[in-house]
């Protein structure tokens, strides 16, 4: 039987966190590949998830550009900020990505208070690209450091947020306890105009059991007290949404207190949709649409005989919409054969293989701490798509008696 | 085209040092591939390379048992050593590995003097396996601690070597460069009727530059002076072997000085073939000899699909004659794909890809120390047998269009 080996490979690997961006951790892998098999194709797909890296990573896969913009950041300080123009077929889409304004990152440790961070640098972000032309808007979320409901975003946009007395409540999402007016008129008008596409996590709902301050309040520092604070006051903010601006809500055919998505960065999603008239999307829906992002995933792995990923650390959140969970889906769909690199294999890693991954691969090559592991990730991971490419040869060149 | 999975394993490690013996490492291999393709069949064949291990092995292999022994340890303080009596079609063959009563390991770091330390342990072990029957003994070379040319060998035999006065001279390689005659009358008759096979390494030699003295001396710790008290020593103890034993070394074609293998063990090659007539032999002639040692690599490889080999540090010394060269020299030959899981890798270790292995697996799967992974080592290496072995899979059951 003659062999077949495969030589068209699509590498589509999420980032490193603290280490190689997903750019980075595709080269890496491209390099290993070919020096195993000099004849291979590599496509490289580096991934985006909504969160960190997610602007950059389009403006560069489309060959459009990254705009520095400097907003006000979850904690009040005026942050370095950025968002992207995509280029290409894709001029025109601006990609606002809501850590690089209000990402858990820019709270400093110690003034972790999700009741008090805002997400008015979001609306800052939005409207700059605005100001530079943009027709639709790709907000991704992910990594978020805030948890105000999108109230801070609203009125960097010009929305007031008016208490009994008829002044503006405080920044942050407890204040919303007191809200009794939102009030649209001197809302910018072009952000009811514009295109806005959320890729988020849609699981994420607003409020109740489920809502933003039960499920992510404690990871983002609130005291047990300031979950119950918060879940009152982002259910105070969800009827004032829903009557202000029940047309767009009902024309979207959306609950704002717990529809999917409503809950998508601390609640930004809520306002999003209320407010502007944004999609809650699944996403990898929005941003693995070719004509929305440039990224066309599908096509590529149609494309390809087998499909490599990677992340930081495959463990039992893995395949809960991780990055190599959402490849491997794709790949299945498709009959391709997946298999995942791993900067570390925690527990649970197993469970990938049912949905999709067929073999995980290490970097780690000898005893060595965290911090050399990170040093040396680019050579760790060219190395492993080395070791892996050459067993897959084996396998393929196999021949039974 | 239909998908041709390799379902016969042959499994061949090495032990990993300081961590799991070679049949621990085959079991827990065996382990994870089974976990991968729950039909595989495994045959393991823990390795044996003569050094430390080997007597332990080899009786477990073969159904025989070990006999504990108490010998003259190599700094002269008695320590407790064994040997092994083979079992089934191989009763009556008993393996001496000279590590058990002679090896470095048995020298305590303060009294690493490799101009004082003797084999009159080995020779003890000889005489214990002659006393329990044995009618072929194989006698394993490696991890020595001695440099003595075999004379406290000998001397264990019932041989006497005199110096000018004829008084015996003392123990160790040192004190070689006083004798003036080598007494057999009292050697044990057993000793030359026996068959003898040593396992060692042909390439190392008795004297000259490429000698005992010059080429280990320094890694058992012994001074420049030593190195060359040593050298001059040992040519002498060849010139009283060569002129003594002179029917024996001409039966067997040897030059006893720099003849193949008189250096094993620090010279204990010499001795053995001098006084005992026995065969100096490339270790794994001798150890893969299924005749002799009841390891038969070859058939094996022959009913193999694939084989598996491993070793705790695959680098640039793996090609050196280590366990995964001779499996992957073996495996080439019969056109059988090779590949080694490796508990660490170090520097070089791509070089085993021109011997026979086509791909090397680490199983080191997040950042940890050494005492981590050697405490983990067993579930490590069934982890990664389980991952090389879905990465065969994938690449066996791929498909091109």
């Amino acid at each position: 039987m003659p062999a077949v080996v495969p030589h068209r490979f699509l590498i589509a690997p999420s980032g490193f966190k603290e280490s190689l961006d997903s750019t980075e951790v595709a080269e890496a892998i491209g390099r290993g590949i070919r020096r195993a098999l000099p004849g291979a194709i590599t496509e490289r797909i580096p991934m985006v998830d909504g969160g960190e890296g997610t602007a950059e990573a389009l403006a560069r896969s489309t060959g459009g550009r990254l705009v520095h913009h400097q907003v006000s950041g979850p904690v009040g300080d005026p942050v370095d900020s950025h968002f992207a123009l995509l280029g290409g077929d894709l001029e025109g889409t601006a990609v606002v990505e809501m850590a690089a304004a209000a990402g858990l990152r820019l709270v400093p440790a110690d003034l972790r208070d999700p009741t008090a961070t805002s997400t008015r640098g979001v609306g800052e972000l939005v409207l700059a690209a605005l100001d530079a032309g943009a027709t639709r808007i790709i907000v991704g979320c992910g990594d978020s450091g805030t948890s105000d409901g999108g109230a801070g975003f609203v009125r960097a946009l010009g929305a007031r947020i008016l208490d009994v007395d008829g002044t503006e409540i405080a920044e942050g999402g407890a204040a919303l306890a007191g809200a009794v007016r939102l009030d649209l008129t001197g809302l910018d008008p072009r952000v009811r105009q514009v295109d806005i596409q959320v890729a988020c996590n849609i699981h994420n709902v607003l409020t109740g059991e489920r809502g933003v301050a039960r499920v992510f309040g404690p990871q983002k520092g609130a005291s047990p007290e300031q979950v119950e604070t918060l879940d009152r006051a982002l259910t105070r903010w969800a009827e004032l949404l829903s009557t202000t601006c029940a047309d767009t809500l009902e024309e979207l055919h959306l609950d704002v207190a717990t529809g999917p998505g409503t809950g998508a960065s601390g609640g930004l999603g809520a306002a999003l949709a209320a407010v502007c008239g944004a999609h809650l999307r699944e996403r990898f829906e929005v941003l693995l649409d070719g004509e929305l992002s440039g990224i066309d995933l599908d096509a590529a792995i149609e494309r390809a005989d087998i499909v490599i990923t990677a992340e930081g650390a495959v463990d039992f959140q893995t395949p809960r919409g991780k990055v190599p969970a959402e490849v491997a889906r794709r790949a299945e769909a498709k009959g391709k054969p997946c298999l995942a690199l791993a900067g570390s294999i925690g527990e649970g890693a197993t469970d990938v293989h049912d949905i999709g991954i067929g073999a995980i691969l290490n970097i780690i090559t000898i005893p060595m701490d965290l911090a050399q592991a990170v040093a040396e990730a680019q050579t760790l991971v060219a190395d492993a798509a080395e070791r892996a490419t050459r067993l897959l040869v084996i396998g393929a060149t196999f021949d039974a008696d």
